[in-house]
């Protein structure tokens, strides 16, 4: 692991820094902005050229991340001070290995392995970490599902074991959904796909997002500080909008912040973890973690003073570097400047070169904004574009945010104009 | 110039709009991260590689921009939609020549001639803008300097006619000064350096710069849009230190902002203006103009919300997209979201690959954060990074930004570690 830092160098000079992005989507490109503001070089790779975090990257590579030759080819001549890992498709062994060989992979390869693996974060999060969870069971054959199912009771939810966030999973009402919930599964599921998991459906209030940062203070001791927590709701599995703080009881807040530490602790290193939560009046659920920003936690580019992003969080964290808290009571806090919301702007058509119209009535709304990604190619359910809004109430900020977003219509050279119409079923404002 | 935009591409696609910086310093960079935030493809032009812009953009060109030839291959190949000059060593008549073929030159080729040229900009202000400035007077030869520095009366200052902010200009107390005002206005001035500028000296309580930015509302009319005034000072004739909002009286605003109207509507075009002006009690003169982003402004970083800090809203205005704003009496304004300041971090010694240490302390600090640029080389006095803070009690911010910023040492490959107390003279809160 890396060292508390004092110093920073230049990029491009033999004083630089270097971090490697395993994965260039949109998030990565957000860590590159935030290292590139301080003068680290950055090296982006990614399985297509042209990704998001590429464009603003020193230098990239493209190549297929599961390769474990690919990865050593590239790692060993860069020789990066820290790996970040912005996705889970990467290939595991070589991350151990990596780390043996003394690199730094972000936060350690142990607590990627187990953010990949249902399984092993369902057991972590109860056994190790022991905070609450929802209940859960496994199934290997489809007899062993109904039976997985009645044992948790409907409604429930089935997961892939091996699957990035809401990949792989199905909302199982009843019996007659169990078929369904099997195949989506097995269609999913990456790597080892023979075991699926049921977990017990949560009627919760909120469901949210702790932002934990691990990181050195100035000191040199490993700290931990909790932004706000953000809300924000799915559809079909997927992130859709989230607002910061979320709307929760301050004894609830507590345990939030009393469970990512729990968590966070056991997986270890350094860096930004998205702790996935549900709420319920004051009592809380830990679901998943991500050892890295989170989809959920762009809101922070809006919320947080600049430079204090969940991104440049996570990048002060990795590079050894301290963050300023606020501690209240037993816990280091790291305090908002105003309250945001996000809503994506995601393709419904496939194709190259996107386009983006309706944009002199989108970007006139005051506490408003949006960010295009640059992402070459479109296809139904991608994101290519997130809105951003803040105001002193939340429900305004939630309200502008997805106004915005649904302002915005978008096409592919082989698609005609498309709006985001179609995708307005479970919104919280309804426009 | 450029039409009312509702369409956006994708950068790296055959839909992409495109942005060329001529000048790739800090303020280059950052209006490159803003484009890179809407999908907009970068090109990056300046005199030596790895500039701080030309590392988050998609492409770089380094060359003279003086030579027209250079100019005309560059832009030729790439056929921007906007041509961003960022600084004022360009040849100009390119600039006339890329206009009269149909290029966006931001905000005009004019524009950029009169703010190049300090006799220009003075006949402009007092003349076609109509609006208050210092006396002024002309003088070509020692003698004549003599005489206008008696005319305009001691103490005056004296500038190169060709000369960009605050370059060859100097502080004459007396007579005895004279003669090394005249040297230092032959060696610093650029270009046609025959004549040279005195100027009266006014007793100003703040010094300060209007961001104003001219761009199309949603409607497709041009309007102006004024961020709150930015109070900063100078040492050695360049910026120091800035904060927003700059502590003025409500009457002085207003004048600030007509005066900006006026001076911005005689230069026309489409982007931001860096309006310097200085203030006592509800006077205002008009200074200095910057037809682009300054270097003050650097404190809406922190300021204003993501995506619209002044480099946000020249991005915006040069694409043709609007910018919201809130009518108050006859003016458009653009609010802060909290009260902030900045103090730069410069080198006082030469040599390559910089390195900065004192980081675990100041970036320690609460409401702060620094930004390095990235420049592969120092000289003494060249910018290389800033302190920004943010604070509900300005004074609070001024004095955290000076506080990081000093907190930080520079050394270079050839050079010992430095402190930058050398040049504490002058500040404002003295640590």
């Amino acid at each position: 692991m890396i060292k508390p830092r004092d110093e920073l160098g230049t990029a491009t000079t033999d004083s630089a820094q270097k971090i490697l992005l395993l994965g260039s989507g949109e998030l990565g490109k957000e860590i590159a902005i935030e290292a590139q503001r301080l003068g680290v070089e950055v090296i982006a790779v990614d399985r297509y050229a042209n990704a998001p975090a590429m464009q603003v990257a020193h230098r990239s590579y493209v190549g297929n991340m599961r390769d474990a030759d690919f990865l050593f080819s590239v790692i060993e001549r860069e020789k990066p001070d820290a790996i970040i890992p912005e996705i889970e498709a990467i290939n595991l062994d070589a991350l151990f290995e990596l780390e043996k060989d003394g690199y730094f992979v972000v936060p350690n390869a142990r607590a990627t392995w187990i953010a990949m693996h249902r399984e092993r974060t369902r057991e972590t999060l109860a056994k190790e970490a022991k905070v609450p969870t929802s209940r859960y069971a496994y199934a290997t054959t489809l007899d062993e599902l109904y039976e997985a199912c009645e044992r948790i009771g409907y409604p429930c939810h089935t997961k892939a074991i091996m699957s990035s966030s809401g990949k792989g999973s199905y909302f199982v009402k009843g019996p007659e959904d169990v078929p369904k919930a099997w195949e989506e599964a097995k269609k999913k599921a990456r790597g080892s796909a023979d075991k699926i998991i049921v977990e017990e459906h949560i009627d919760f209030d909120v469901e949210m997002t702790e932002l934990a940062v691990r990181h050195y203070d100035e000191n040199g001791e490993i700290v931990t500080t909790f932004p706000k927590p953000v809300g924000h709701y799915q559809i079909d599995g997927d992130y859709h909008s989230s607002w910061q703080p979320a709307e929760i009881s301050e004894k609830a807040e507590r345990e939030v912040y009393r469970i990512a530490k729990r968590i966070t602790d056991v997986l270890g290193g350094l860096g930004l973890f998205g702790v996935e939560m549900f709420v319920k009046g004051d009592k809380v659920w830990a679901n998943e973690v991500s050892p890295r920003p989170h989809d959920t936690g762009m809101v922070t580019l809006a919320s947080h003073p600049t430079g204090f992003s969940e991104f440049g969080l996570h990048l002060r964290a990795v590079l050894g570097l301290p963050i300023p808290g606020e501690w209240v009571e037993e816990y280091r806090l790291f305090p908002i400047l105003t309250p945001a919301a996000t809503h994506v702007i995601k393709a419904d058509v496939s194709g190259y070169s996107p386009r983006f119209r309706g944009l002199a009535r989108a970007m006139s709304v005051p506490n408003s904004t949006i960010r295009l990604f640059g992402k070459p190619e479109a296809y139904p359910g991608r994101r290519l574009g997130v809105a951003l809004a803040w105001d002193r109430d939340i429900g305004e900020a939630k309200r502008r945010a997805e106004m915005v977003a649904h302002m915005v219509e978008l096409r592919t050279r082989s698609s005609e104009w498309h709006s985001q119409d179609y995708e307005k079923a479970g919104h919280l404002c309804g426009f």
